[in-house]
């Protein structure tokens, strides 16, 4: 198979990546983080979580930052929604997209949210349907889709079978995540075999974490296996909280670099997102995990105080 | 292509990673290093260079690291020797290969040794001779073979040319190394389906740096062109001169985790090479640059100190 000409890739930085975050990262910050990556070409930003702000305290904010932000025409706004009330706050703060998500390992349900996969999808149900209703765009997340951090291994129809859970219920895309990085380029082609035969491939994202250093050579796997759509973080914000110290999502620098030798379009401009990495990463005090950002970065300065 | 079902790893850590090194590191550290890397099934270690200790103090000690070590029977030690003066060493100290190098770029051939690239390799004949003289194995090092910090775009042809002068010297192996970890997937395959018409793939190796993240993806794209030959270092030993606080080798566990990942047999224990990377990264007191080996030296420790 020829590989994609094209791919969106789809920055979950201000939500996946931020809310690993202990400091609670200001609300203007994170506004501008987005703005910044909206202008920077992103269509896809993944910008708030409407969860009890319990669960997730650095994420409490997320009604504040979408009334801030300055949106974008043609650029998806999604939110992580949990519950009916979460899809409330989705419909107040007019997101454009919201995430809804399941493990596809039976261990991992019961162990986070103490009930079985098909329940916890079933719950789901009178949130796309409202979702639905009032024109929104829905995304299926399949979390430890290539391994568990209690189970171990996953089997393949475990995941076929939440993806096939997850269409019924109306998903416009489907996300195969690999939640604790652990899947190798292998099993991301026979996962991606598989669920490409119940979803339309076009609509399946993949959503790789660079734990153990395998999330490019699980994109290049993906993009052989046609996958057009891929999830990153800005200079790799968020850590695992599996492996403390461990690498968390895959940068989006490293991504880019990745899709631009391919020669595969995304529209996205590589030296903008690096400042946006260096920006961010000074802004939250963490060291920036973007392995091509930290070299364009210390490119750039050696060029503007060259050796005498 | 089908993936090769095993390959060899070829360590570099203690040359090619702690050349890098400002901070001498002590000789019996380096003897240490080697002992624990060959009892971890490495049949193959690059051990010292026997280069002048002015350009490269750190590798000062080699004939004492050689005189040091515990010789395994069967694996291959090998050392950088840039001339007959280093010949001389290598063959004082009983090393089993010479490793010599040229670049595929010219600006960087006459940027780093005032020559040509002709030149540079025809430079290595009377050492070639000497060495096939006296039974040595000879690996040739195609540097820059990806991309040049000085001309940036490195003709596919102008490292075919470098590999045929290699193979007339006489080299037993050959490494396509992307010096400053610039290159792609596709780049990758492109080079190495060239080179591969001029000499044969079985003794031809991949030496990848991961400066833009690119290192493991570029192993996968090498594998699906029938690579058998890997080079990597232990905690990613290493950084990048031509960035600073960049990137420089790839580390080893990772790549070992990718190889367990696709069912590729390398004869190696990854357990005993995450030990490795924690023993050397405390010993030069440098963070231990594998993404792999950090993951699960934290879950290893976690599970040491189970939450309560």
């Amino acid at each position: 198979m020829a590989l994609p000409q094209s791919v969106k890739i789809v920055e979950v930085g201000p939500r996946d990546g931020l809310q690993n975050e202990k400091e609670f990262v200001p609300t203007r910050i994170k506004i501008d983080l987005i703005d910044r990556l909206s202008a920077a070409g992103f269509r896809n930003v993944e910008s708030a979580s409407f969860v009890s702000p319990k669960w997730v305290p650095q994420m409490a904010d997320g009604a504040h930052v979408m009334a801030g932000i300055a949106r974008r025409p043609g650029t998806i706004y999604s939110v992580l929604t949990p519950n009916l009330r979460g899809l409330e706050g989705a419909l107040a703060a007019q997101a454009d997209e919201i995430v809804i998500f399941g493990a596809a390992s039976e261990a991992f349900s019961q162990k986070n949210i103490n009930c079985s996969i098909a329940e916890s999808i079933a719950r789901f149900e009178p949130v796309t349907q409202a979702a639905k209703a009032a024109g929104l765009r829905i995304r299926g997340s399949v979390s430890c889709s290539l391994g568990c951090p209690y189970q171990g291994e996953v089997p393949v129809a475990s995941v076929v079978d939440v993806v096939e859970r997850f269409a019924a219920l109306g998903c416009d895309e489907i996300d195969i995540a690999d939640t604790i990085g652990v899947g190798t380029p292998k099993r991301t082609r026979e996962v991606f075999e598989a669920v490409t035969k119940v979803f339309p491939r076009e609509r399946l994202s993949g959503h790789f974490h660079d734990t153990y250093g395998q999330a490019l050579a699980n994109i290049y796997a993906a993009l052989n296996e046609g996958i057009e759509i891929y999830h990153a973080s800005v200079a790799g914000l968020g850590g695992c909280p599996y492996a403390k110290g461990a690498t968390g999502n895959v940068a989006t620098e490293d991504v880019l670099y990745l899709m631009n030798g391919l020669g595969i379009e995304t529209g996205i401009d590589l030296a903008q997102v690096v400042a946006i990495g260096d920006f961010i990463s000074t802004a939250t005090g963490k060291a920036n995990a973007s392995r091509a950002g930290k070299a364009l970065l210390a490119k750039a300065r050696s060029e503007q105080t060259p050796c005498v």
